[in-house]
């Protein structure tokens, strides 16, 4: 059960002009199911992405850097996405390549584009090789079902581990002009039980020049799907796309200063942001979402590296799991992420509203039962000052449980 | 349980001329158990140390880099060590501070040295305040108890959430001299749930001059304590000291071409090494010893990196407790640590003898079954071969059970 957290209806979802959907069941690796999605793009539409910085990357994560390098030289556009569930075609070499060129030329066949028109994602069991042969005889199913208001279910057909469907979707007001912004994530880690993979895909009908998507994009990834972690791993396969349809021929959103360009940043970022915090609260074993917030530092930099510290330590995880305000294991793992000339006694530490440390000792004011009444809550923040600078940062995670440890332990046995 | 490790008999632990324990019941956290020890050392000992880099360090870990610098600087030696389990006296300010020197001037007088030629040493719980009083009551009974043959004892004294007293000795046969290695550690943990902590100890009457004592003991725990990792947190008191009592006036060791130099190191570095992997067989809630080698780097930080990262990895530590050859974690977390030049083509990856990642895929040769075997072991090795260089790191690791969640979760409650 997600954390505070229910798909919205099908019908919330809006459509996006340019976008149309089509999922299929080709049993990659279960049968009834929908593991199989196509998105077609219309032409001339900017797509821009972001992708893992994993060594051991995927093939089709290696075929979409290269496929948008290419399109984006020769002043053609991206028509397709194809993402399939159930094998993440990681670590399969080049074999792998060649299965995923296969999977974007079959596609191009069906859509009359060129292969390097099509973006493929994969995510599943690393280390297995893709069933091409099923992908290739399920894409013209998915093809035929094309249709705009297809959004919930693809957000059901990229899941793997995920308990729940994550969609997201914004009505943009932009003073005469009116935008949609919808959007599907999947995931419940930074990497699966064997399965691996985080994948979001973002699309709007606001027409957004591809050199300001380009750099939206890596603004929005870095306060949303970079802000996120189950269990500190980055998968092999981790991708962010975000596709502008609207006609850039009309009234181009080129730059900042553009009228309707701070409503559509907003409602591209609440989108992002809302998807990827579902990742979290859907995380492996989740009972708590828990955003970690450190501020006063010198640079955002330091108090990244201290927020993780804190959202990566197994004992502060635990804790959580227990509801026990374990200070000790808070003050630690700070400690361990902390910059060498990190003071103590300049640091306090609350949750909540509850001030648990004070100049680096336990507050005075503290009573156990404050810190046990916000532990108990489904959400909480933990908001460490470190009192040498006006620097912040934020991630997002949840708590370590016995489930985590059984859906990782028992997924393959 | 732990890992294929049993606590020496107190008879197999071999007297240090020149050092003695006493240990005691204060009554620190618990009743009716040992808590506290003291070591009275021989005038005229060197004395290293190597002490956590956590940020929020304890107060006895700031004392003991004090008063290792100002006797040297006066050119006096260290006459003992005071340890107290319950109460890591960390994160407690300049109250914690104060109580610490409360400590070591109360040994003092009762072992007639100055207050700044005592290391103190706490583990146990952090912010809270350190029960001055029932230590300075437990003092005396500790130094009427110090005998050279209370090793054992010693060991079961700093015990927190370890299952076993940890301890290891060796004989050195140098030559015509015969010399005695002997020392004890505690932890199941980088840190412990609430209870904070690695702690070793290792004396020799081999006489090794202060400079070469200090430049063996960085060497030695950077083969030993800083090889393990049981959940990636470095405690706020981790300390490790290494004692050299042997009469420096007479034959000292004062370079490695002395005769007696690599007999007496390595017997410093294995009893260092038995002490360190007992940490992890003792691990929190350890079914397995797992030894994690990356070879064919550019160089050791590198190989370090990959090794730290596989053993880290919460998905790869629960494959381990399933008995779960899964590839793709391994990989995944090999992706996720190394550099950003790394080539996966040229990766191979052995579970003991089993290949199974060759070339950056799937060996060919690879059978489940084969995989299987290995990881249903207590113990088995992870061979990670990055085929660019020649250097090489290892780390020892344990792997993430349901008990590791259940020891941490319920600690408090």
């Amino acid at each position: 059960m997600p954390v505070n957290y229910a798909t919205p209806p099908a019908d919330r979802l809006r459509p996006v002009a340019g976008i149309e959907l089509g999922a299929a069941q080709a049993g990659i690796k279960k049968a009834d199911r929908y593991d199989l999605l196509v998105v077609r793009i219309a032409a001339g539409a900017r797509v821009s992405g972001v992708f893992t910085k994993n060594r051991f990357c995927a093939a089709p994560v290696l075929l979409c850097r290269d496929h948008l390098a290419r399109t984006a030289k020769t002043g053609r556009s991206i028509r397709a996405l194809v993402v399939n569930t159930g094998n993440a075609n990681a670590g399969t070499g080049d074999a792998g390549m060649r299965d995923a060129q296969s999977v974007c030329a079959e596609l191009a066949g069906l859509l009359a584009c060129a292969p390097d028109e099509v973006l493929p994602f994969s995510t599943g069991v690393i280390m297995e090789p893709l069933p091409v042969a099923k992908i290739v005889t399920g894409l013209p199913r998915a093809v035929a079902a094309l249709a705009t208001n297809a959004w919930s279910l693809a957000a059901r057909t990229i899941m793997t581990t995920d308990t729940v469907p994550k969609a997201a979707s914004r009505r943009v007001d932009a003073g005469e002009a009116t935008y949609s912004v919808s959007g599907i994530s999947k995931g419940s880690g930074m990497i699966q039980p064997n399965m691996a993979t985080m994948l979001g895909f973002v699309a709007t009908d606001a027409p957004i020049a591809q050199r300001l998507l380009d750099e939206i994009v890596r603004e929005i990834v870095d306060q949303s799907f970079n802000r996120i972690t189950v269990d500190g791993d980055t998968s092999t396969n981790d991708s962010f796309v975000v596709i502008s349809t609207g006609d850039a021929t009309r009234g181009e959103i080129d730059s900042r200063t553009h009228p309707a360009f701070a409503a559509v940043y907003a409602a591209l970022r609440d989108v992002a942001v809302e998807l990827a915090q579902a990742i979290v609260r859907d995380g492996e074993g989740a009972t708590k979402f828990i955003t970690i917030t450190v501020d006063g530092g010198r640079d955002a930099a330091e108090c990244d590296r201290i927020a993780r510290a804190i959202a990566h330590s197994p004992l502060v995880k635990t804790a959580f799991f227990a509801s026990d305000a374990n200070l000790g294991r808070i003050v630690c793992a700070v400690g361990n992420g902390g910059p060498a000339d990190l003071d103590p006694a300049r640091i306090d530490i609350r949750l909540d509203d509850v001030m648990i440390v004070e100049r680096g000792g336990r507050a005075v004011s503290y009573r156990e039962e404050d810190g046990a009444r916000v532990m108990k809550q489904q959400e909480m923040t933990v908001r460490v000052s470190l009192g040498r600078g006006t620097a912040a940062a934020t991630v997002w995670t949840c708590d370590l449980s016995h489930d985590y440890v059984s859906i990782n332990a028992d997924y393959r046995s």
